[in-house]
């Protein structure tokens, strides 16, 4: 085992990557050395939505830290610099950078390459005017397109010191489109319907399944999908997206296998994301689900000395103790934090995740955690039962309270709860956090409905939805 | 032991009364006589305050149940009728109706008597224009106060059928007061110094401590009293109340014993409440913390048949496993419901509180769950650390956040979550029922810290504000 005097190098510069490399730091004398492969480092990628639709002004605002500030910490930060191959025996890494290649030694190595986003099976994404939302550059790019072309693109993007100004130059001369299609009605696909609606397009959602969300459960989707309808976004369901085609390099129609074609200036197509996982390919590294680097539970890759967090990793799932790609900002930003405390030399568990996430459309606000999907359920050995209930956010007579519903499952042997969601206007996403925190303790339904849960008339009912969610499940898990 | 045919009788048509007579109906085809002092029944307590305010229309917005439904449920309900013995051998109680005395058998008996308030050490409270708000009636009076004498006032609370026409009519004729003293700064007095500044009143808040709203801490407290200041509530603090004065039968002034005056035309007093247990006063009944009376994990109260449930019974505490008398809705409600339960055959457990509780004062909102008092922490047995950090409440560059101040305190040795508060403007005191979750689920501040929060810009920053109070009390733990 090499000293720990030598470096802990980190590949990739976004959450996992410089939560660790700041955790380290802070917690021991060590050397750290991150290697980006890009310009930008550290940025917020849920809040891109928001910078295209215009509620948050600059690119840089998306920054959590500035390479400066990283240079402040002490650490060594390598923009513009790819690694390119790892030698885990010699216990080093090849890295291009501006300057030409060179060998890194590493005392201990973080994979945090993050994931990219999938375009296929949709052909003709190359086209100008097919855009993605992965990175500031892309959103950079969606932006100025939809900008007037007299605007300063320049200056209304900001974060001119990294950002593709070719890219933005360009997007920016177009004229901003009229129709908008988005392919894919995820997380992404969703808060992209707000944001070109807001700039006055005709906005069309392509989605192969029956319903949008899919994580989230049919009862969250219903409600969504009638929030975007009734905001005029058109829903294409069930509706596979074969190609864009277009004249000059420019997207100009979409077309679907069943016929279905849309006059469309700007396509966003987010059908996925996969792992950036070939760094560590020929090493002899578990892959699980979704193609993600498999860890224990300090994030270990099984082989020595090197990590994985972040996007590109699995983490543990607190429900059914097997490991999960949930590639979200907090598990990132988590797992990142205790590996940094780990190679510091005060071993840290990564936890665990409950898939627990939360998603804004226009008004509706929605949240989900845990296994909702019978079918996972039952591969996980559990005999799930579920409820959906409606009931008031506040007291009826109290203004402002909003019709919420909330799903929630159990396995009907042992009560335990597995999973829920809950969708409505009403401070209902914050809620899904009272259903996270149960499931992480392990809780069952029947002691989910007896918890002392807040009651004021401007907050809550009596009985909040989730206890009367929890009520009527206990009934159903009892009866069977 | 006397048959279950024997009716299962409740005195109180409250919250905890109605819930288990409702249960029992439910549940089994049980005779079940509820008597009610008053003419009203099944009320929500909690929504006086906004109807004072006018933001609920009418008295009867606040009834959860008419008498009609009561009935159909095919419940025996009396009102007017006060039950004024027991007899715990014979297993009668004494009622004295509109028609006279008689006694009623029963099987089983509940005693949901509930609270009142509470006005000593103020002198001159049998002035009119002091005011308690207990009960719908003294709503009404207050708002009839607050309204020009040309109101239709009897229509404008609305109730007709049941209201105290004469206490309306009487309130009703009276000018409006320019200048209103609130006595008391508990849930009561806070969210009635909302209601009054709405209209219009010059409004002077007394508390007898340094702070108000004790339950909650400091934290929480400082934040509301800067609220209640910046909306032109004057404050007194650390100033006691000794008497109300006036001529010819009406509130003038306001005397501290430290010497303050202040002219007022309506004096509010809500220095507390006390619970009702005169009926069972010569029974061996335990009564514990509060006065109330202390019952066990189903509710009863060691005499054989007799339960008692709601604002005059105390509750387990989910941190210290004792009785604790934390008189709030929800814990009536629940309290009964089990209980109804339990007499129809099926026994169900009546839960353990956190003492959760929420409150709006203005745009501030705040919660507070578990132990947050040190001294109380030390009485348990716990040996407590506490911290308070104040954190975004959505991502910094997403509009709309608010600073969010939490409060967490845990045991030193075990790492135990014993309580917390939180206080903001932004979905602030929903986050309570987190810490309410995680402290009936007995979950360590690592845990807490652990937990897979949701995340996205316009809810919550990466890490939520309960996770970065939770990482900060988490090192305060391990480093002592």
């Amino acid at each position: 085992m090499p000293s720990d005097r030598e470096p802990f190098v980190v590949v990739g510069g976004d959450a996992a990557g410089l939560s660790a490399a700041s955790k380290c730091r802070r917690e021991s004398d060590r050397e750290v050395v991150v290697y980006e492969k890009g310009s930008w480092v550290s940025y917020a990628h849920c809040g891109t939505p928001y910078f295209v639709k215009g509620e948050v002004d600059e690119l840089t605002d998306l920054l959590s830290l500035s390479p400066d500030e990283v240079d402040e910490r002490g650490i060594e930060l390598c923009r513009n610099h790819e690694v390119l191959d790892v030698d885990t025996e010699a216990r080093t890494v090849s890295v291009a950078g501006p300057d030409g290649e060179f060998e890194q030694p590493y005392g201990d190595l973080l994979v945090a390459t993050g994931a990219r986003a999938l375009t296929s099976p949709v052909d003709g994404t190359d086209l100008d005017g097919a855009h993605t939302l992965h990175g500031l550059d892309s959103a950079a790019g969606i932006r100025a397109h939809l900008l007037d072309p007299d605007t300063d693109h320049l200056a209304d993007v900001g974060g001119e010191a990294f950002v593709d100004r070719e890219r933005v130059e360009r997007y920016g001369a177009m004229d901003p489109p009229e129709t908008v299609a988005i392919v894919g009605g995820g997380y992404v696909g969703i808060e992209m319907a707000e944001a070109f609606s807001t700039h006055q397009c005709d906005v069309h959602l392509f989605q192969r399944g029956a319903h949008v969300l899919p994580p989230f459960g049919e009862a969250v989707a219903e409600r969504v999908e009638a929030e975007l309808r009734e905001r005029g976004v058109t829903l294409h369901l069930e509706t596979e997206v074969a190609e864009l085609t277009g004249s000059e390099g420019r997207v100009e129609h979409l077309v679907c296998t069943g016929g279905t074609e849309l006059d469309t200036e700007l396509a966003l197509v987010g059908v996925g994301i996969q792992p950036n996982t070939e760094l560590v390919a020929d090493e002899p590294v578990g892959t699980g689900p979704g193609g993600a680097i498999v860890v224990d539970d300090h994030g270990r890759t099984g082989v020595d000395g090197v990590y994985a967090a972040g996007d590109c990793a699995t983490m543990e799932h607190a429900v059914t103790g097997e490991p999960e790609w949930v590639p979200l900002g907090l598990t990132a930003n988590r797992a990142g934090r205790a590996i940094g405390s780990t190679v510091a030399g005060d071993p840290e568990p990564v936890g665990t995740i409950a898939g627990t996430g939360v998603l804004k459309a226009f008004d509706c606000e929605a949240g989900r955690t845990g296994i909702i999907d019978p079918d996972r359920a039952r591969e996980a050995g559990f005999d799930p039962v579920s409820e959906t209930v409606t009931a008031g956010s506040r007291s009826g007579y109290y203004p402002g309270g909003s019709e919420t519903d909330v799903t929630l499952v159990a396995d009907r042997n042992s009560g335990l709860l597995l999973g829920g969601s809950i969708v409505g206007t009403d401070r209902a996403a914050i809620r899904v956090d009272i259903l996270a925190t149960a499931i992480e303790q392990g809780a069952t339904v029947g002691e989910l409905e007896r918890t002392d849960l807040a009651y004021a008339p401007p907050f809550s009912p009596v009985w909040d939805p989730v206890l009367v969610g929890a009520k009527v499940l206990r009934g159903s898990v009892e009866a069977e």
